[in-house]
């Protein structure tokens, strides 16, 4: 999957009773991604409570400052490299030289060794759906016209596992809430799973990871917690990935622009239930229905919390 | 409740029969808010289905173009208002002189009296937690410093009453989903109900709503599907309004903005259930919980896919 060898290492390392394939995985039990706090519930009572962390955080590339973003900062390296990639600042090809975090200053630059100037760019910046990251929406639609994704396979077998797999994995949305999630995935095996309070940060995050260990993403699935808008497809699209899953609802654009792109589109999928809108082709009907389960009340109530 | 007396007629002419007290709310029937669409079901059955729209919406304040928004489209002089306001480029005393929408350049053009120039503003912007609107930080905070929230009562009977009725009403949501709501309210009665597939476009969408029709925030409440991050309470206090209810979980950041600003704090809101976490001293616990029903499986539904 990858040419690194230090993947392999990680992935032998983060082993577990759950689930063996995850490479990363939430960590919830790290104290620096939620905090303690005291307040009350319906009844008057004092209660304790857990609720995620939410850090600002200042990307550069090289001696320009770019974005500040709210993140829980667990992954600050891989945030600013699949930030400054799904922009488009930062180039497929691009040489990193390095990129170097300061905890205190919150503060992380990304340097290469191609000269950068996106002043202009900076300028202008477009609110996306919901949960914008002020994109720079112009050269978001022209990643979409030059694509052609490649040809690959989903089995509903796979997809049936794959989210089974993700909803019983210990999370720090599980710990404390209001967090969203992204998962890489391949077949039936969850790789990456990357939670943040902005989505788009998981995903960059991602996009990040598999830059820096040169994954392919032909053979790749991409799951998210999150909406399937127009910046959404289009994040997918750039990193190369063909097919998209998600538990929650669809946009038009984001239909219109999957389909655009040749990119597998699937959504609201719980349970048994899914629908897919675009790139139908990939999906293989091999799962019997019968044998799936349906969300137990449990994941119902996992998912009801998982609203923003 | 207002001054003006348009929105009494408004008032009698949206009367309807599951409840009597919204002034606006969601209209799922609107042809130009949901396209259909066809595609496949878990079986590869051939279905249709509907999904929200998504529309890009470009906003100047006098001959400056300010920013370009992703909506569903249904108000766009409330959302250029109060995005504008939200952001502090429109100030609560700012003369408006005109607000000019044309549908087919997709452009909302605010006027005012006093001359505006906000380059430097739009040149840093920050993204803020998970739907972020690259809000400037600096500022928001800034509105944090010198704040007062008024003294105000939640009554616990309010609450249930009102998010069983914000439940209950028919919305885009329970038509094609992807989609976040937000509710201004007054005791237990839902007066504006605004939905958009930003969920920050919501909340502007009504603070739109309150410039236009001078609608005074000390004694309402608001309530939104989203979560409760920095962004989230920075924009309720700058509205004036001391009583923000949510369905979503916290960010640890949300709640010591919202400590900071005496802003009453509610998260978790569901069923019986509840967790408040700052400004607990506002709540009166008049409701009998035995009285209280859980969510139905059917909200329970309609929460699960409520959700980015």
């Amino acid at each position: 999957m990858t040419s690194d060898n230090s993947v392999e290492m990680i992935y032998i390392h983060s082993m577990t009773a759950f689930d063996d394939s995850y490479i990363i995985r939430p960590n919830p039990q790290d104290p620096r991604l939620t905090e303690r706090v005291s307040g009350i519930d319906q009844t008057g009572q004092k209660i304790d409570t857990s609720v995620t962390v939410e850090r600002a955080m200042t990307i550069f590339l090289n001696g320009q400052e770019i974005v500040t973003a709210m993140t829980i900062g667990d992954y600050p390296e891989y945030l600013a490299t699949g930030y400054l990639l799904n922009q488009h600042m930062l180039l497929p090809n691009d040489v990193v030289t390095g990129v170097d975090y300061d905890e205190e200053l919150a503060v992380v630059v990304v340097r290469t060794k191609r000269k950068t100037n996106y002043e202009k760019k900076l300028k202008k910046k477009v609110q996306t759906s919901g949960c914008a990251q002020g994109t720079v929406f112009g050269d978001l639609m022209e990643a979409l016209e030059n694509v052609s994704l490649p040809k690959a396979t989903l089995r509903t077998s796979w997809l049936y596992a794959l989210t089974h797999k993700i909803n019983t994995t210990p999370s720090l949305y599980l710990e404390a809430g209001a967090i969203h999630g992204c998962v890489l995935a391949q077949e039936d095996r969850p790789l990456v799973y990357m939670e943040d309070v902005g989505r788009h940060n998981a995903v960059d995050k991602i996009a990040g990871w598999m830059f820096k260990e040169r994954v392919k993403p032909e053979d790749k699935i991409f799951y998210t917690t999150g909406r399937l808008t127009s910046e959404m497809v289009i994040k997918c699209v750039r990193m190369g990935i063909p097919i998209l899953i998600s538990r929650s609802g669809f946009t038009a654009w984001g239909v219109e622009l999957a389909r655009k792109a040749n990119l597998t589109l699937i959504g609201r999928a719980r349970g048994k239930r899914f629908v897919a809108l675009a790139g139908e082709d990939r999906i293989v009907f091999d799962q019997d229905l019968a044998a799936v389960e349906e969300e137990s009340s449990k994941h119902r109530r996992k998912a009801a919390m998982h609203d923003d």
